[in-house]
């Protein structure tokens, strides 16, 4: 009798269409939000809970909270708590965070760099 | 006196950080969670709603119309109807959704051809 294969040796390539397949979840904790702006912050290196709340304008300590949880449950986001008084907990992306973030930043950046042609093209009856 | 500069005269570069630039609700819906899956489907060429529908599994009639309308209002997909009984009515990335389609869908490609890596590099605490 042959040893049963892990969930990792069985998975061959995920398929962000089915329901079931957790990397539709993945997929979506990466798209969240405020998953995205979390992503390409931590680009720029390790941050503070405080620092990266000031960055990413408009997030609530919740909201915020629950998508650090979400990409360090991924793999995604490192999370590091120095043991001094007042707490001090660091956030940086994992190597496995860092190639996915810098896809994120791809589309981010598009979406920044062809702002005027998009906001130009927008289909008159709607920006009317 | 010179003429008033136009929207998109004026605007340079997006900042996505900036709660109040457009770039930051464009990112929103091209991330948003039928968004995602719409923008990969329609990269294969023109569908039907019906046709949209069984490919985007679980998305409901109500959520899929919905994303839809958000991004035919950005640009990135053109809706035609085709005045015959019973209604005939087609989705298609524009040249702009085709560019955003395509980053979208670096990421998804490289969360499905990654899964086993993702999955097997969570943090022992969270997957146990």
């Amino acid at each position: 009798m042959s040893e049963p294969l892990s969930l990792t040796d069985q998975v061959r390539r995920g398929d962000v269409f089915a329901e079931a397949c957790p990397s539709r979840q993945i997929l979506k904790h990466l798209t969240s939000r405020w998953g995205v702006l979390v992503l390409i912050a931590l680009r720029d290196g390790t941050l503070r809970f405080s620092a990266l709340r000031r960055i990413v304008c408009g997030v609530s300590e919740k909201m915020l909270a629950q998508t650090l949880q979400e990409l360090e449950a991924d793999g995604f986001v490192r999370r590091t708590a120095h043991p001094v008084v007042p707490p001090h907990v660091e956030y940086a992306l994992t190597p496995l965070g860092e190639e996915a973030a810098a896809r994120v930043a791809g589309l981010a950046d598009w979406i920044e760099l062809n702002l005027p042609r998009i906001l130009g093209a927008r289909p008159a009856a709607v920006s009317a």
